[in-house]
């Protein structure tokens, strides 16, 4: 499959081609739209010039950052990229729209700029050997791992907290101090990634102490923005059923949540409890300051970065390391068992 | 001047020269310090390595951000990737620590990673021509310009809000809702830089309204991160003076300092009312809504990408451009005329 192949296909010259997959203005829609369809269609992965057809594999590692506006990801990517360029490598940056997929652009990436491997800052769960495959350079999956998938451990690397066991921890946090009635806030509770994990942690806690699951309580948010959370809290708040406490799956997420409390003349954590999980340097300085499960962002990049480097070394090296995420108390829970 | 130079200077071989420049960890201390203190000197550039010695010029464009932590920053690094990529150009992203000098930086980057131009994200407003002779490629100034240098306006460009002028209106906003006891954090009041126009817009304000400057309002926090306005407005606290209104110079030390208005156990706007320049997203998501005066990101990260981009095909067009930052109405000012 060549971009000659494209060109037939759509009866397109191959500069038109070209500039489709450069993303260049001058193209009609209409043109545009049938040739993204074709490439689709044939699964073909453009090498987007001919400089890059001669150049040999560069000393460049790239890094496909999926989840954008999120401080949590700005604190990695400072960390990763002074790791890099420490251990004298090129940092490739690319940053994902919402809906565009990390294996495609990842491997995109790969062949424009002769990769010598990959790093995944967020992604989906769920990978196949046959997807992967399109990955012809050792990558390490960064805050996530594959879950839901069916790659062989042997066959990639991760480096992530346990995210079942850190939501579980979270909502274990609120019981202690006496929760019951709690609502949840997840992007997607079957999404095979991030939030189906914190969704399992948050039903194996109340399962844990006997306290029956209520789906009421549960917004999905469809998505991870501030406006998500804001918008997810407003949504619970008209549902006829009641809660003292929430979970929340990331600081951003809650921050926008206790606003929306707030704006309905409710008061964190009088009239509501409220954590998180992320633990963002930002979070200290709200009011009240949030409770969250704090991640350990630096490790994570560190450790991301050294095991890519012995991969490309050798490839066969994996490893699978699960940072600990631990709990920073704040004033946004309350307990109200005395 | 080269390493071998340097590696004389300082009776050390060159291989340990070489690991100080990279910034290894197997050198100790007191060569470092002797090395770099050489470096320095003698205003030697590294090459960092044998292979780009070789390589000719790149297609790469190279951002040095200045300022990390700050989101500001972070949604301009993905508008200016974003463009650079779609350019057909690769982007090479280097972050500074505190401390660091974004020239010098910029100067080393250039020659290591053969770049065509270069994009300061933040910097120093005080260049002159014979510092900015080490930059051999055309580069853009991005949200900030050289008010305080010698360079003419034909050797660089700029593209940076007026900071003065902005600061100018978010204080009359403040006296125009009636306040006239009005605080203000500044980095630092006399750095030849960003804190020291605003600071000057500030006292503008202050004179067209015939309101005495009061030096114990004036706060300078050394720094531009959250801790920064939160010991910041501790330390206001502190003094034996009244004020009813506070302008902070970015919205993340806005939030920590109304953090530390409510820990001292003042209300935001009833106690004090605050206003900040950046108009970040979060801004919205705090209570109370922050007031602000938005700086147009995108607008700034784009025609500094368009601009590098004419530049790099001819040297000698070179622009200003000033965008306009607009008021953004939150719930954190209070009039107090009625």
């Amino acid at each position: 499959m060549t971009i000659k192949d494209i060109a037939r296909e759509c009866g397109v010259g191959i500069s038109t081609v070209s500039r489709v997959l450069n993303n260049r203005p001058d193209v009609s829609e209409d043109v545009r739209q049938r040739v993204l369809a074709a490439v689709e269609a044939k699964g073909y992965i453009p090498n987007n010039s001919a400089r890059d057809l001669v150049k040999s594999r560069s000393d460049a590692i790239g890094v496909v950052v999926r989840g954008t506006g999120n401080l949590f990801f700005s604190a990695m990517i400072k960390t990763i990229s002074a790791e890099i360029d420490r251990c004298g490598y090129d940092m490739v940056l690319r940053f994902l729209d919402a809906g565009e997929d990390e294996v495609k652009a990842g491997a995109i990436l790969e062949r424009e700029k002769k990769l010598r491997g990959l790093l995944f800052l967020g992604g989906r769960f769920n990978y196949t050997p046959g997807e992967m495959s399109l990955i012809g350079v050792p990558y390490v999956c960064c805050s996530y791992t594959n879950s839901f998938g069916s790659l062989r451990e042997t066959d990639f690397s991760s480096v992530s907290i346990d995210d079942f066991e850190t939501a579980r921890q979270a909502v274990n946090t609120l019981i202690n101090a006496g929760h019951k009635r709690i609502a949840a806030f997840f992007d997607d509770c079957e999404d095979h990634s991030i939030s189906e994990l914190r969704f399992g942690g948050y039903k194996a806690a109340l399962r844990e102490h006997s306290i029956a699951y209520d789906e009421n309580l549960v917004v999905q948010t469809g998505g991870f923005e501030m406006e998500d959370g804001y918008t997810g809290m407003k949504e619970l708040l008209s549902r006829p059923c009641s809660f003292t406490a929430a979970f929340v799956e990331s600081d951003m997420m809650a921050i926008a949540a206790i606003k929306a409390l707030n704006d309905s003349g409710l008061s964190v954590p009088d009239d509501c409890s409220v954590i998180a999980i992320d633990g963002l340097d930002l979070s200290r300085y709200v009011t009240p300051t949030l409770t969250t499960m704090v991640q350990p962002c630096e490790e994570i990049g560190l450790e991301s970065v050294r095991i890519l480097l012995s991969m490309m070394q050798d490839g066969s090296v994996t490893e699978h390391i699960r940072p600990v995420a631990t709990l920073r108390a704040g004033a946004s829970v309350k307990n109200i068992l005395s």
